[in-house]
């Protein structure tokens, strides 16, 4: 966010108070899991259970806000891995951040989970979710294809659904069993596509 | 099971209301998905809600029975395919399975999120679930490994991992959007696992 033309008065006041209440929803679920009270959530940032809902009309409001953060976080991390890793450096580096968190790892799984439901708040929240995570994942897939990083003869949308699949199944092992080595298995994962990588890139260090 | 020391009177009848009972919430939840109600299911095989208590006591002992039993065919399935058919189209039916049972599907999907919480009364089953699963895919990879079908320098247990992690990755986006088309990304994957075909099919034995 740029210095100019900065909220002011009571509106950037709203937006702060917003801001802390998210960022304190945050760090509860990341230390408690969905287990984390409004209550506790609402001390942490000293306002009341009501002056909450103000903010968060609703428990899956506030908890659909705190995924969005989790995802954007996300997505910053795999942006910057992009630039300057491969793309299996980035799918490990998800890893780490998913065992790292398993709070809003947990979060994110059941909130998946009861979302499939078309009745459910956060239905359309993860349809979009996945149809922006693919185009992203497959629009950088393209863009290796078109550099000769990767083999070209695949289609790039189906190998982002497979990518997507194994950190979202990995995931899932792991949350069943904590001893399931999720960036041991994506090695496996990448030494697998290595002959996807350009012709007679096989071997060698990626781009 | 064979006709030699079939359980007789009152204990036969009893299993017997029980399997009547498991196969009407089958199917109920097949049409229906989770929001099949204990009062259908009971109306299917004629007796009270009450009746049905005496056989599964919670809601939730009836959908892990049913999850069992889906597991079951599931396997049934793959091991038909196992004796006579690759690892892939194995997968694929197992796409298929998913796609043709959507109310089973989402059950599935559902108990194994909620299941991930080690108070919730499906922990231990999803537990034993996946560490079955995974033994058993392991198994049959390690099968292959040493008949030359697959190569053996990668370790067959993080294969059978990254396999099930396909198969539950892409069934969770399948949910969320239908369009997905499971099969076809399944068989773009097994032409990127062509090359873990025995030794002389790959580009270069990895060292």
């Amino acid at each position: 966010m740029t210095n100019q033309r900065k909220p002011r008065g009571p509106y950037r006041k709203s937006a702060e108070r917003r801001e802390q209440i998210l960022q304190a929803a945050y760090e509860a679920i990341d230390e408690y899991g969905e287990r984390a009270s409004l209550q506790d959530i609402a001390d942490r940032v000293g306002v009341t259970q009501p002056a909450l809902t103000y903010y968060f009309p609703t428990r899956d409001d506030l908890l659909l806000a705190v995924l969005e953060r989790r995802d954007v976080l996300g997505r910053e991390l795999a942006g910057g891995a992009r630039r300057d890793r491969t793309m299996i450096d980035s799918m490990v580096a998800g890893t780490r951040h998913t065992t790292g968190h398993p709070g809003l790892t947990k979060l994110c799984v059941t909130l998946s989970a009861a979302a499939t439901d078309p009745q459910s708040p956060a239905h359309g929240y993860f349809n979009e979710r996945y149809r922006r995570l693919t185009a992203e994942v497959a629009r950088d897939l393209e863009e290796r294809q078109r550099t000769g990083e990767l083999r070209a003869d695949e289609p790039a949308d189906h190998l982002a659904r497979v990518l997507l699949a194994v950190l979202d199944g990995l995931q899932i092992q792991w949350m069943h069993d904590s001893t399931v080595d999720m960036a041991a298995i994506v090695e496996t994962f990448a030494r697998i596509l290595a002959p996807l990588a350009g012709a007679g890139n096989a071997e060698e260090p990626a781009g």
